[in-house]
């Protein structure tokens, strides 16, 4: 099934000009550009140059708040022919910041679920903050312990010390919506705002395919069995690293065990039941995540048949 | 699409049995019992037991070659309700195992290759090979570079230093064949065996979906664009840690530029050339690779609507 549009973060179309990570110099002619521009994240919050109401996550290469000599530049490639490029300053940084009237720190899930920015540049901002947290979290060598170091312009960290090259992480996550007929199966987390119902979902282990780990999860969690799997898209989730990628599964069975060190509840609800959810109107206040998510566009490629889920009320679903 | 029965370390069957991972003392009465077994593996290399002709991945738990006291061993879960262990002995066991005449050690992708266990067993044996290689390539904390502890019965692994913790990691790997009408994209690195073409293949990278991928992966490695993305099936990938995610996917132009940095050659093929090859009677001794590989099962679902690829001679294949 084509991407959803309206899918958070699924929609990055920048050419990452993978070509150019390894050449130091073109990279820093790039970099000195006019129209290049860089992300700025201040730990792992984006930092947003406000004027008036417009917001605007770009910064010149060389100009940008909190700018130092020692800072890694990712080069995150071209859009549209114009370089772009990634970088991290201290989290200390975040008060002297709160101060200055032209920038605004708005945390990345924000971003996204307001829709602040166009679909290339959500794109590109997960792409920064999984590649962020993934440095953040490998300063040192898994192998022999010692400090590594950035390389290929932020897609890369060698070992001095004992050689290894290190690449960055991604972990598949299945997100699958169980049907029975006409009816689904959601679950919540104790962490949910109230009423708030979503697919259950889980990492795909070693030595699993994406269907097995599909049924795997669902039975864990619910003790539903799966028949068939049907892979319907697929979205990069930068909380931390995740891709998630998303299915329809065959429920066969139907009496329900809620593994409660997981789940809070899991439930199943009719065809109408979602479609009320979807556009935020049902009667016990009942909801689904924010319209960016991957878990909405399952829910309405089945309830609704595709096509754009409603906008619901962003700040109910997140406000836990 | 279904997983097919011949798709190599996709048909794992064994029930996980998760819940078992953080419960020491229920997992030293598992590997008691009478049915419970382990693989073993030398290094990363797996020791088969045999008698004759017959060969056999399993011994007992507490009685295997190599058998040491402080050997980490990884619950696999339940088999049909026997328990199942891999345990890793050191690579300086290989030479005097070899001496021994009733155990041979087989290279896991040859055991694979020759289809020497049931599905279940490859799936078992992909899972060990994958998490044994994360355990021996992340013994240092990423976050402080102090020594890691296996925890969760071989699942995670903890660092006592810092706190963190630490998840296997699996990476997620597009193959695609990529399709103009009548005719598919196939391309060959320099290793592989003379006459052997392959569908193309990378990995996904941090802030991509599955589709995105497939199109950046055509595009560098052959400059061929792509429309439509189709996801057929997945497969583990245990050669280190990957998950292949297999699609086809519509070539939109049609000349190609071969990225010569990654690949020798990249062909157009016809149909009928792919079912030659499939068959291994293609007059000009060319290849597809072996039957397990999901490129041969994406090939074969494109060239002879899907089912069983023929059993080609898998020496040929992977003799380089």
């Amino acid at each position: 099934m084509k991407t959803p549009d309206t899918l958070g973060f699924a929609n990055g179309r920048y050419d990452r000009a993978a070509y150019f990570r390894d050449q130091p110099e073109e990279l820093a002619a790039l970099a000195r550009r006019p129209d290049a521009r860089t992300f700025v994240f201040c730990g792992d919050v984006p930092v947003i140059a406000r004027q008036g109401e417009a917001l605007d996550p770009l910064f010149p290469t060389r100009d940008y708040p909190g700018a130092g000599s020692d800072q890694d530049m990712i080069f995150l490639g071209l859009d549209s022919g114009a370089p772009r490029f990634a970088v991290e300053i201290p989290a200390q940084l975040t008060e002297p910041l709160n101060l200055q009237e032209d920038v605004v720190l708005i945390d990345q899930r924000s971003v996204a679920t307001q829709d602040l920015f166009d679909g290339a540049t959500h794109g590109a901002m997960a792409t920064a903050k999984a590649l962020m947290f993934w440095h953040r979290t490998h300063g040192f060598c898994g192998q022999c312990g010692k400090p590594s170091v950035v390389a290929k312009a932020g897609w890369q960290r060698n070992c001095p010390a004992c050689g290894a090259q290190h690449f960055p992480r991604t972990d598949p996550v299945v997100i699958m919506l169980a049907v029975d007929g006409e009816r689904c199966l959601l679950g919540r987390q104790g962490r949910f705002a109230p009423g708030w119902y979503s697919c259950l979902a889980g990492f795909v282990e070693p030595g699993e395919t994406i269907e097995a780990a599909v049924r795997r999860e669902v039975k864990e969690e619910a003790d539903i069995e799966v028949g068939a799997v049907d892979y319907l898209f697929s979205q990069p989730w930068p909380f931390p690293e995740s891709l998630m990628i998303g299915c329809l599964a065959e429920a066969t069975s139907e009496a329900i065990t809620v593994d409660t060190s997981e789940l809070e509840d899991v439930r199943w609800f009719s065809r109408e039941d979602v479609r009320l959810m979807i556009a935020g109107t049902h009667p016990d206040g009942l909801h689904v995540p924010v319209r960016m998510s991957i878990a909405s566009h399952i829910l309405n490629v089945w309830a609704n048949g595709g096509g754009e889920p409603a906008r619901t009320d962003w700040q109910m679903a997140t406000s836990k």
